[in-house]
């Protein structure tokens, strides 16, 4: 495995996107760069990752394709066209005919083969996934499933104050003599700590018999998971900004943009693309994906990633 | 660094205690069995273990306290009396003293010392610890951390759903001419997709420039973490069962027990620690915690494991 230059932010700002491969459920992040890419794989109890450069998909292209002769450029054009339907988390079929089958390997690392065809030859082209770095698994999973939980946590909280209001409002209604026209509109009082204890024995039970691999992640969190991404990597660039020009250090303003509504998913990815593009730009410290690559002995007071 | 017998689903059980080492904020776990232990720290960026049995841990200990002689037992008993009240989140100090020194190593592992005094001698300790397996990671965060988004994620439908239904009561009330004695106590109609949108805008940028670090794995994600493993593991030993003898396959029953309560920690801890006691005894299936260790080359319809 060739370890390119994959810039890790921009692979941050890629939602995860649901595959089925062999009849496996997987959540996939697929970069294409200039004649190099960056796979990540995860059923949710394993993250698998592949970075590959332009002379490694050259050879590999050519190991595997003996009877093609062709530049990789062509190889990796036709990857890309090959690959991107199969793994754009929609499931269906690429105009160019393409089957892909996974074997996990003894060793714990996944293999990916692909098979189409290129100029009316067979062309056969294989991902071999190793498990991804921990702090990689920290940046694109972890990290973002703690903000989110701790997102929703809050929403919940509020919700809870909100319907005491409603009830405060209701109960002064009825207070005053007032009557409903019709009984069924009633509702109970609501209690927080009853509601929790009744809606953690209902709804955990269910949960947990539901879909816990990676078909989890469903649209909803993704959304979730963009709207954190894009905050983070927003409060990264400033922080870049504001270190490259040490003026007094600005609030945190409420911004309107991120809003939630599903019809808003496209406009959401154009611009965290953009965003992502000019965050990859402005970058300055290395996008450190492996354990071994961290320099510091000591802990830093301003660290600048995703997340701090 | 040995690899002991660790029981994975013991260590699940443990809740990830806040600790703070040499300034740094860390979530620890904790394990001490009989002359071994199992140790987990993660400051969210990376996450670090140590598995060390009694041989290691003798060797250790002779090596960095030459002057000192006894058994393992002595050691390893005066490590536990030492270590759990530094790692047990309270910060409190141990009646005992002992300081505990951070060290973040070149090639991305920690040092931990500690120095203390044992039958009136120095008695210095070392928690060697390496980035620990993805599949761990993924077991001890990234599969908790998604059931617990999506059980807020349904909490926050479900409230929004009760706000809906607390509208439809106020509004009755309203058509049937009844007014408020105290107008503070009026609130706005719940527009859910207007809410979330309002949400998003100023709950994100504030909870980003928040505790992004381990702190924000704060006492009430830590409580539901529990909530979500002990359902997990009920529903692993549920299919252990099953398998065993085949009966036609029981339904998921809503279980009360699970209180969400903050009184009910403790409680909830103990019956934790039972039934990670059973599970250690029942569980049948290895439990594999490195990518290595994974042997199956096609998917299994019936995977024994938590989160599944």
């Amino acid at each position: 495995m060739e370890v390119s230059g994959a810039p890790a932010d921009v692979l941050l700002q890629h939602p995860w996107l649901p595959v089925s491969i062999s009849g496996c459920q997987f959540l996939a992040k697929i970069w294409f760069g200039d004649l190099e890419y960056h796979i990540l794989l995860t059923d949710m109890m394993c993250v698998w990752e592949e970075r590959m450069d332009s002379a490694a998909i050259q050879e590999r292209a050519q190991k595997l394709n003996r009877r093609v002769r062709a530049e990789v450029k062509a190889f990796f054009s036709h990857l890309v066209e090959v690959v991107q339907p199969c793994l754009s988390g929609d499931g269906e079929p690429a105009e160019i005919e393409a089957q892909v089958t996974l074997m996990r390997r003894e060793d714990g690392n996944i293999s990916m083969t692909l098979n189409s065809k290129l100029a009316g030859l067979p062309f056969k082209w294989e991902f071999h996934c190793t498990a991804a770095p921990v702090t990689l698994v920290c940046a694109q999973l972890v990290c973002p499933l703690l903000a989110m939980s701790r997102l929703l946590q809050r929403q919940v909280e509020q919700l809870g104050g909100l319907l005491l209001r409603k009830d405060a409002e209701i109960q002064d209604y009825r207070e005053n003599g007032a009557t409903l026209s019709r009984e069924r509109l009633q509702t109970d009082v609501f209690e927080e700590q009853t509601y929790r204890e009744d809606f953690m024995a209902k709804a955990l039970p269910l949960l947990c018999s539901e879909q816990t691999d990676a078909r989890g992640f469903d649209a909803t969190l993704q959304h979730l998971y963009a709207a954190v991404i894009a905050q983070a990597n927003k409060r990264t660039r400033k922080r870049q900004l504001s270190e490259e020009r040490p003026v007094e250090e600005e609030e945190e303003q409420p911004d309107a943009s991120p809003s939630s509504g599903p019809g808003s998913v496209t406009n959401r990815e154009q611009s965290q693309t953009k965003m992502a593009d000019r965050a990859a730009v402005q970058q300055s410290v290395p996008a450190t994906s492996s354990a071994a690559e961290r320099p510091s002995s000591k802990p830093k007071k301003k660290k600048v990633g995703l997340f701090r």
